[in-house]
């Protein structure tokens, strides 16, 4: 094989064959392919796209560039949610211990966060202890014991995705939707799951903005899972403004606990439920959609899924009286309540900029090396058809440092739009996409 | 300026402004951007293109990105030719000294033969001793004293060209009209010529094989030379079967001496008529198209070419008795007639097989590092549209080597294609493409 040819080739819209595709990731990965040869072919693959075939094969072969988890010691469907990266999206946190108690396992591997969304890790570290970089041997051993486990990416999975992502960053070739599709695929597939649920986030909040844009995500999505042999199915959900009332760590957690109290913000809880449903559906413990939701909320009403979380913590380090006692969390030194200065109804929210505002408090990262404060965020006040009067609190800011909330509240000033009559509001979840595989 | 955002924008089709694009190839070219950027950033421009500001300022960047020749010094118009590529293509060699001749200087800066074409600086070379390594003062003394000069590339003109190419040789860049046209035009404005006429080649023996392709080559680089304030104009010349009758580097040499003698074959001859008489508009010497090809003509006929060439050859240490006995040029040991086996009429020639034939034969290079052997090749004895019986001489070849001939007559086997009727026939000078600083 040569390198110039396989470039040619995706250069002229031609079809690279798999065993090419696989040749051509591992040469990259092991050094023998330069850099400047992958970002030509990257260019060419960002301007003219993957088939199904080439996206099922480049996955595939990200996924086995390293370890893959052997979870086959541990009975039972393994099943693990992935959302694409929402403002407010803390769904994962009650979602694990929930499908756990409702007998489908959880090994989630999770990322940071970057930009205007939020991480899970960084999420579960404001519980005073959590440890979330276990050895893989601890890992599985969490699945097994207390049926879900969370962790970060560790070196020795996906390693190619790690290298590419580096040089996709330098060469403008990130916002792709097939290379994104292969590397999300490339990690999750890596866990050893049997299913995955998929998250695909739409609207101003998200990375994809548009309806026709997440559709393509999240069909590319369930076309690798399915075509690397792993049942998947993506949810399209509502991202036009912040999921629940948090925004920032500590707080997404205290709101995550309120979930699993029964106690948790309508649209959050029906989050967890619709994916819950899902992920039991595709594990064997619920016949249908129906059935999947109604367990999820049993295991709420009965303090179960509760109960699991405060394992799970405890598991990994975390202090567990935080579940009973969230006062325990760390909180900022102030608040302040932003105001609406007229009436009317909300008509849309600039979710991404409550993203922003978040990172500015500095409750996330504009850089990788930045440090969080996990005390500061946002309890956003008002949803999207909300008839407000002038006066009415929008927010109430956590904050440190009054620089950064200066800064926030710039962010801020212009993130609702308010007007004389209340909006059309669609669906939260606006539509599923199953592979062929997948348990309808 | 951040080499990501230039890179998106490539992407995104959107145009990069000059200074941009100056500051792309400068900081390219000495080292601050990596060869992984600019790959992702060529095959963006291979895709999406560069529009006529963006060529422009793109070709103008890598030519001053070394230096440019101050030919002031010397009086008068200074003129080059450059011929995109053919097979037989000899013409620049009778083509300088009957310019010279006719009061227009010619500093021509040439290439290597490389693939099926050859090049002006292998056939000059096949004169035992002629030189085409001059200094650069050497070369603009012999554009002073003779009037035509022609060396090959230094490494002070058009760096920029050099690294590049070598990226776009391993990246799959090469065949893009946009980059192609900025490779020439950076290398032929750095002779600090005043006029700049190009032989675009079309056909079966031409990079470009479609009209549409080689229309669109020679607009970009007329656009580059206009609006890098040369004037130029190009001849759109049919390449669908060899120039004249010789294939190979003495034989070449001694179908130019024809030529200059009054002798050689009509297209070779039309050819240099039609490229001199433009010369000769464009450097002032003629006031129209017929009276520049009646100066060409005449100074043939006078010998005056003849001994222009002469003395050329002398100031470039090559042996001048050559240009009267070109029995001294390198012979081949062997010849052998290849034979039609039909009768009927030749209706077509593949001139890239007759290119590569020349190449098997050790007159060309596959590779750069290639040794040339300047004896041998072809005497082509039939032209398109000839009435041809069985047992007639398709071609002679001159050989050294009979694995090597082997080799080419096999590549020759299918090379002329024979049918019962006379083919269509298009004009040897197909079209005129000329810029608004052109005099018409």
């Amino acid at each position: 094989m040569l390198m110039t040819e396989v470039i040619r080739a995706k250069r002229d819209r031609e079809s690279l064959p798999p065993h090419v595709i696989r040749q051509v990731i591992r040469e990259y990965t092991d050094g023998t392919i330069p850099d400047y040869q992958m970002s030509a072919l990257l260019m060419a693959v960002y301007l003219n796209g993957l088939d199904k075939t080439e996206l099922t094969a480049w996955a595939g072969a990200m996924l086995h560039s390293g370890e893959v988890l052997d979870l086959s010691s541990i009975p039972g469907a393994k099943v693990d949610k992935h959302s694409t990266g929402g403002v407010g999206d803390k769904i994962s946190i009650p979602l694990a211990p929930l499908v756990a108690v409702c007998g489908v396992r959880v090994p989630m591997i999770s990322g940071r966060g970057l930009g205007h969304t939020g991480g899970t890790l960084d999420k579960l570290e404001s519980i005073p202890g959590f440890r979330t970089d276990l050895s893989i041997p601890q890992f599985v051993g969490g699945v097994a014991r207390v049926g879900a486990c969370l962790i970060g990416q560790t070196d020795s999975l996906a390693p190619a995705d790690r290298k590419l992502y580096a040089l996709r960053d330098v060469t403008s070739t990130v916002a792709s939707i097939p290379l994104i599709a292969a590397s999300i695929m490339s990690k999750k597939l890596a866990e050893g799951v049997s299913g995955l649920v998929l998250d695909v986030k739409v609207g101003s909040g998200a990375f994809m903005k548009t309806l026709d844009d997440a559709r393509e995500l999240a069909r590319t999505l369930v076309a690798i899972g399915e075509g690397n042999g792993v049942k998947t199915e993506a949810l399209l959900t509502d991202m036009n403004q912040p999921i629940g009332r948090a925004v920032g760590n500590a707080l997404e957690v205290r709101e995550s606990i309120e979930v699993l109290r029964g106690e948790g913000p309508r649209d959050t809880t029906a989050l967890v439920e619709a994916l819950g449903g899902a992920m039991l559906r595709m594990g064997g413990q619920a016949a249908d959609q129906e059935e999947g939701e109604a367990r999820i909320r049993a295991a709420i009403a009965s303090g179960d899924g509760l109960d699991r979380f405060r394992w799970m913590v405890e598991f990994q380090g975390g202090d567990p009286w935080v579940v009973d006692e969230p006062d325990r969390l760390p909180a900022a030194f102030h608040t302040k309540d932003l105001i609406f200065n007229e009436d009317g109804f909300v008509r849309a929210v600039d979710t991404e900029k409550i993203g922003m505002a978040g990172v500015l408090l500095g409750g996330g990262r504009r850089k990788k090396e930045d440090q969080i404060d996990p005390a500061v965020g946002m309890e956003i006040r008002v949803r999207i058809g909300d008839a407000i009067r002038r006066g009415d609190v929008s927010a109430t800011i956590h904050y440190n440092d009054s620089d950064r909330l200066a800064a926030a509240e710039a962010m801020l000033a212009e993130a609702w739009t308010v007007g004389p009559e209340p909006p059309e509001q669609g669906p939260l979840v606006i539509d599923r996409i199953a592979g062929a595989g997948s348990p309808g």
